[in-house]
């Protein structure tokens, strides 16, 4: 520390120094916002009030159920008002928040349960028998269950647990609230759905999530009282951390179970959705839903994207909906978006397959963001601002993971050069903004060149019949790798292959260009993201 | 620190941990708001980079003067390009920044300038007499005095010191800064302008600066690319540290040497303002200026106040001059305002003078802050939310100063109860909302009955003739105290002391009328506040 001549009584007293944390959000909500609509799901409707006690009793029944600080509690929940309450609850009792992917299967499951040391999982009714099952495969008798029951969705209290209601009912009304003594006290735990491998589970801190919600909300330029709908799955990167920011801005979270085009445009007609964000695979589903799914809407819907640029045809048909539109990056290990395709005013006056373009790439970081550059690999110097150099995204700032869960390993990997490394492979442009061309393992190396496979699917995507589409490697005895695609195709369309290679021959040079092409629904992750890892098997057994 | 079961490897690193500074925010809008101007005054424009540069530069040519980290650098300047540059170029060498208020006479900028063991003394041309001056009654050579010239207002430089662009230019452009190793370290050295005794020196930290900007750019709703006038002096809290906030937002600084209706008006119709703050005295300037000094302008202008408590005339005249008009409340050892006046949707439907009644409070509290509550100043109990009960205001959070220097014994009273104590009275209203109703010293005690000077003062306001009036007590032989009514009169207006007593009379209780009443100009600090200290002194006299 830089002092100054004479520091006494100068340091940290309560009055000065109080550790970051977004618990700190509610409480200044239930004071100055609390008759405003905090969450809302069906017919659930709850205030700002109503969440700030629910959450002292969710926290003092956690505790009661023997939860104590650094304790992890899990949860295997769709988007419910249970899921996003927890995200109070379970840090006001000085646990750590652990959300789990409701799609993985028993084994995986069971490994984050013992890998994590859960106290306690709070179970949707719907994924009781994954849980179920998990749990016959654990040593002991692993974590306590706590149901969250769905009755209005179709999903009845089994009976066999306590309740999620039951315990938020018998929760103590004063239970105070046990605030962070440090702001680098692990606030989440979130395991990565690690393509090969066991995942590993990202540990996040108060400071970054409380950092992360002041930082979006200037970026995106929100402003007071937005209603946000929860699309990405608050057990991925909590949702980009957007449920904490609602708070913050006396926001309305509206839940959503099933994230069809049906479920989406209901609620941004009746719940008047200011806010969203989602994978582009989200907006094609709008943007190609049936008109029975549809309804109008008059007002402006700002729609963040991420997990892949979006298409030229997925950002004109965003727009054409009436969305205002911005693709975001980050990661799991940087609490969601970290940097943003901010359009400056004289984008707008450009044409528009241009401006499309434009909006492919990202390069505005956020506040809280201390340095974000792309670095030659070989190097680690960063890369000429030319458009064509690849590199590695390396990432530095507030909002960086504490590091892997019992994991020091990987942590010193992902950290090694005082950066973290992403993985990504990108471009810098003269502008400086950067675009993304691959995943280091996506990048399809071909008589010695590397190919972006993101490249080609941007060219796939603009072809009339194609819905949805991915480029993986395969191995080629004389190339090396040579390009093959797989193809959704829009409902009714056809396409021949020859037609498709010649489509992207006229576009791209020869190496670039698919020597297969399979016409095939894609495998997809959770949140929307194309399994390219599985892809690339079909294209080896070819 | 509340441990997960094994966080070996999750501590700080340079990739996930970066103190909180206002110095990341001027290192971004290099990168991403290079182009964009940062700083305007009459014909001189800087971009983003041009300040990065100079910054760069000061830090240099600063160090080379022997400036080490944790020294205190002073300025004496009006709102110029040099003070508002010095709020980023003293920081990036490593040191705090003390402004000191240009109208302070020679023997307090000396005891500031000892106190403060001030190394360098950026002074401007105007106020190089009163610097001289104070020299000379310090031992020893005192500060190295850098020369801030300003020839196009009339101030060519002396020729007797290195001047401020001097310093700049021949400052080294590779000087490396010096970021905070802890964002405690000490930012900047705040003399509050005390009414009785020497000044204190009010410390702040790198955090709360930072903090400081984030909450206000959210709670001002500012969105990007503000267009900031500089009315508040950057020597008074450092302007409210809207300053260190523009580059987050890639905003515009217009610097106003001269407050006067004339530049005011200029600014906002020629570089299109959009934000400003100042007292309500500087607003009443507007609303009373002359034809010949005003403008026109479409665009809106948010508008804050403080200081006092803005009367409804004030409010109505604003609003009429076409600004968004909010008070906010806060001292110098919170960094500025913490609370805010914002406006519910249901005040707008509101009779006028019911909405300028309620716009006259603060309650939304910034969301760096933890706590603002009222409370009894015997029991230190929160007091009940009737409007009726005096209590203390007192401010917990990130933005509380670290201390005041060298005075352990003041920042341990001013801490006393693990609150910030603000010294000022208010009541707390059946909506939360808090009224200012005096501070403490300020009180009427009248017959055993507290009466608030500002509220005699609000109805003052209302007479037709009044343009500026203050109410303090003074000595009664029977009831204590009574109140005493200094007026200023608009231009040409006349009034007499009996029908401006009949007035109050007929709008509140009799106790409350002011005894006495007396026509003057009123005595004001730099920042618009009216003295009242002196004020007492003449009632005491009459």
């Amino acid at each position: 520390m830089a002092s100054m001549a004479d520091e006494t009584g100068l340091g940290k007293r309560a009055a000065n120094y109080v550790p970051l944390t977004p618990l700190s959000h509610l409480n200044r909500a239930r004071d100055i916002f609390g008759n405003l609509d905090a969450l809302v799901y069906g017919p659930t409707r709850r205030t700002y009030r109503e969440l700030h006690n629910r959450t002292t009793r969710l926290a003092g029944g956690l505790a009661g159920l023997g939860v104590r600080p650094g304790d992890v509690v899990s949860t295997v929940c769709p988007n419910i008002p249970a899921i996003a309450e927890a995200h109070f609850g379970v840090p006001a009792c000085g646990a750590v928040l652990n959300t789990i992917n409701t799609r993985l299967d028993p084994d995986t499951l069971a490994y984050i349960l013992v890998h994590g040391e859960a106290k306690v999982a709070i179970a949707d009714t719907q994924f009781l028998p994954v849980v179920r099952e998990a749990i016959t495969m654990m040593d002991g008798t692993g974590p306590t269950i706590i149901e969250a029951e769905d009755p209005d969705a179709g999903f009845p209290a089994s009976g066999e647990f306590q309740t999620y209601e039951d315990l938020v009912a018998h929760g103590d009304p004063a239970f105070e609230w046990i605030m962070p003594d440090d702001e680098w006290d692990s606030l989440a735990l979130n395991y990565t759905s690690g393509t090969t491998g066991r995942p590993k589970g990202v540990v996040c801190h108060h400071r970054g999530a409380y950092l992360m919600t002041l930082g979006t909300a200037i970026s995106w330029e929100i402003g007071t009282r937005p209603k946000f709908l929860t699309i990405v799955p608050l057990f991925h990167c909590n949702g980009w951390c957007h449920t904490w920011m609602m708070p913050l801005l006396g926001g309305q979270i509206t839940c959503c179970r099933d994230i069809t085009a049906r479920a989406v445009f209901n609620a941004i007609a009746d719940e008047k959705i200011t806010h969203m964000g989602g994978a582009p695979i989200v907006y094609n589903t709008l943007i190609n839903a049936k008109s029975e799914d549809r309804r109008e809407f008059n007002h402006q819907v700002y729609g963040l994207t991420a997990g892949a640029a979006p298409s030229p045809a997925t950002i004109k048909g965003a727009e054409a909906l009436g969305f205002r539109f911005m693709q975001v990056y980050g990661l799991t290990e940087t609490y969601g978006h970290v940097t943003a395709a901010y359009e400056p005013e004289h984008w707008k006056s450009l044409d528009a397959e241009e401006r499309y373009n434009l909006m492919a790439r990202i390069g505005v970081r956020y506040p809280m963001m201390e340095d974000i550059e792309v670095v030659c690999t070989d190097t680690r110097q960063p890369v000429p601002h030319d458009g064509q150099t690849m590199g590695e995204v390396i990432i530095r700032g507030n909002c960086v993971m504490k590091g892997y869960y019992k994991d020091e390993s990987a942590s010193n990997k992902a950290f090694s050069s005082g950066y973290l490394r992403s993985g990504d492979i990108a471009v810098r442009e003269p502008d400086g903004y950067i675009r993304i061309t691959d995943r280091m393992k996506d990048i399809i190396i071909s008589g010695g060149e590397n190919i972006s496979s993101v490249e080609i699917e941007n060219v796939l995507m603009a072809h009339p019949a194609v819905s949805l589409c991915a480029v993986v490697a395969r191995p080629d005895p004389k190339w090396g790798e040579v390009p093959c695609a797989f193809l959704e195709l829009k409902e009714g369309a056809t396409a021949e292959k020859a037609e498709v290679i010649a489509f992207v021959r006229q576009r791209l040079a020869g190496f670039k260009t698919p020597r297969h092409v399979v016409f095939q629904e894609l495998p997809k992750t959770s949140t929307g993201k194309i399994q390219k890892f599985e892809l690339r098997k079909t294209a080896k057994a070819l």
